[in-house]
């Protein structure tokens, strides 16, 4: 094959990839609570504003903020508390001019109020207000616990008096309608991977579903003749296969269903006949093969009678994971993995998954990244970039990143490891001591 | 309450729990291919070295190296290929003095050789060897292809002689049985949570199945006269209930399998009855009801009232959280959260995610943290570790954390940050333009 040695940066093989291939995400409808992790299909807005009705952040008394001007210690100001807002009910009473109304935090204040005294900054007419420092409890916790916990508990209002030690301002203690969101504001972009918290934003705002992009079908093809499944005992000279499994995990990680085949043995019909029934079903398909040479000519003349325009890169200036192959095959991404698994890993992570998250329309989310310092040099070659597996290791109270040196062909290279740095195409090296990022994997 | 300001550090509230709480996971087997992010509950040991035979890292000549000894381009080595070693059977054909066997990458080596010579530097006797720089493909990838693939793909083998233009140590090219991992090795500690590659290392190995932690059941309770489920309109007064599915989406998250209830009424009856229920259920309780201090006083109650010792710690020097509860009930972890989202989450990634972990007997994971710059002063109170919600941002190539400054009411203070900024307690502040970690969430 001539493309064998026909080599491109990483970025120069993701660019002629991505003019190729531009997918528009398949939408589906989904209830807001099934949805984490999920990708949203198309932006949200606000169908009302958050929250509806001002709502006090405190237990205290709703008030006309004027009827406290001037309040103090030595003045207080003396005020009715003529109903108790329930929590859930409305609060339509009106207030007159020096009277308030009870309210609970996350009440509504009523539409004579405009801000709420603390309990804290109020007594009782009638009470004895405690003064000291040397209670246990605080100041005024007696007061507050017995005053509020059996109105709520035993909601029989009758009314009483207060005096308010602190004047509020206007809007004091009180949420506003629309202070958490506004109606029509942008709540969410497309392409937004719904979190935990989302979750509550969306049902906050009664939307219970929403259009997210369905996980897009990842065919995996193992071949080899010397691969057998991981429950068999291999003879001599035969290994179980890991890559389907491996690469079905990163898969689902990366937001994508995976779709595993049987292995194929090493004969160009055989591996010719599983590529298209395994392509037809899918939306993207990757191939591992072998790394001999004749595996890979066998899987780059399989992707590139799959459909046009097929194989556009072969070969990635990347160690490990050289022998690449990216294709677009009537639409459909065809990736072809080296077979080594550390090669494989670390093409999956910088090309497969990327393709995984255009399909999903997916916003790029932030990488488990962590400072370290190298604790040996790393030589590379400029030209390349070098991916280094690395184990993380406190001493002295700094983080050091250990390189975990092994061939490629060593699964055990990626399990002792706990992340990866990159070495840049232009450095031919890190001098050990060198601050480093690890992406974590 | 007496505890209600009785309050500790998050340290001490942590370790007075945990003085209290000390799990042993539930086990269960499942299979390796299932086992992504599950907890590993005892300790994997090689069952047999990996690999179980040398096998070549290259596509070559398998030799006896002291046969290359030597060897130049001015005068090479002259070999017999006798046979080729067909990929996943037996290389078991005996090598004479002078004679090697045909080997591709992740094929056997047989018994009497040593190494591996790299196709690249022999020449088969009786063709021409191509020795020009101008060839697009590279010195040898003629030869290569020529001579490799028709023998892979028609293993009908006829012997040959090669010239040898490089001598190689004994090894090279070879990895050796046990390279990748040694019988008897420790595999996989306990605890370990199931990354993509370590699914492919016990698959090498032939451990198809694992003993794994059962994810614990954690029951959230949501109480509230005013909370309305979120596919209901909600009235004046009222709100929509989301803390039940945004802490159900945390807990899955943190490993667990979330329980929720329907909506617990303001009775201490009902709560009490709705407690017991769930708890009686699960691994562990969480009650999140409103902020008031009536609605803390029932949680407080209904909690001690769950079993002994009951309420370890009521009240964390955080900001956002301080009234939360921290319990255990005949052997149950209870949590009382605050109602607020903000203070809701802060509270479940400091105390109920770790709890959910060590229920899973789980090693700590690494936060998904990045450095940035502060994008303006934060103020802070020493005694109380703050926790800031920050919206990441790029300005002149540095990345700067822009508080997202609200009420702790307000849900959408959480989905327009991308993160969370630490003050720790000892600080009383953190000043513009400082670097500081931001937690993504």
């Amino acid at each position: 094959m001539t493309e064998l040695f026909d080599v491109h940066t990483p970025s120069d093989a993701w660019r002629k990839f991505t003019i190729q291939f531009q997918p528009a995400p398949r939408v589906e409808r989904i209830a807001v609570i099934d949805s984490l992790d999920r990708v949203l299909a198309a932006p949200l807005t606000a169908p009302h504003d958050l929250p509806s009705f001002p709502r006090s952040t405190v237990d205290g008394y709703a008030v006309a903020a004027q009827d406290t001007y001037g309040a103090s210690e030595g003045l207080p100001a003396l005020l009715d508390v003529v109903s108790e807002v329930a929590m859930g009910a409305p609060a339509s009473v009106p207030l007159d001019e020096a009277q308030c109304a009870l309210v609970h935090t996350g009440g509504m204040i009523p539409p004579d109020a405009d801000a709420v005294v603390m309990v804290e900054n109020t007594q009782r007419v009638g009470r004895k207000r405690k003064n000291g420092k040397g209670g246990k409890e605080g100041q005024h916790s007696e007061t507050l616990v017995s005053l509020l916990s059996p109105v709520s508990l035993f909601p029989s209002f009758s009314p009483f008096s207060i005096e308010v030690y602190r004047p509020v301002a206007v809007g004091q203690n009180v949420i506003q309608i629309g202070e958490d969101v506004r109606r029509g504001d942008l709540v969410l972009p497309a392409g937004h991977q719904i979190r935990p918290q989302d979750i509550g934003g969306l049902l906050a705002l009664g939307i219970v579903e929403i259009d997210a992009a369905v996980a897009p079908r990842v065919a995996i093809l193992s071949q080899g003749d010397e691969v057998v499944p991981p429950e068999q005992t291999p003879g001599p000279g035969q290994v179980r296969d890991i890559n389907s499994s491996t690469l079905a995990a990163l898969t689902r990680r990366a937001g994508g269903v995976p779709v595993t085949f049987p292995i194929v043995p090493d004969r160009l019909e055989a591996l010719q006949d599983a590529a298209r029934r395994a392509s037809a079903g899918c939306d993207m398909l990757v191939i591992s093969a072998g790394s001999s040479v004749s595996y890979r000519d066998m899987t780059a003349q399989v992707i590139q009678g799959l459909g046009k325009p097929g194989i556009l890169v072969h070969g990635v200036s990347v160690k490990p994971g050289k022998p690449t192959i990216l294709a677009v095959c009537d639409g459909k991404p065809v990736f072809g993995l080296p077979g080594n698994p550390v090669s494989a890993m670390v093409i999956f992570d910088l090309f497969v998954a990327p393709a995984i998250r255009m399909l999903l329309g997916a916003q790029p989310v932030a990488k488990t990244e962590v400072p370290a310092r190298l604790a040996r040099n790393i030589a590379s070659t400029t030209g390349r970039e070098d991916y280094v597996q690395v184990r993380l290791e406190t001493r002295d109270g700094d983080r050091w990143a250990v390189p975990v040196f092994g061939k490629s062909n060593l699964i055990y290279t990626l399990i002792r490891s706990d992340g990866v740095v990159r070495i840049p195409q232009d450095s031919n090296g890190i001098a050990q001591g060198s601050w480093v990022t690890v992406e974590l994997h």
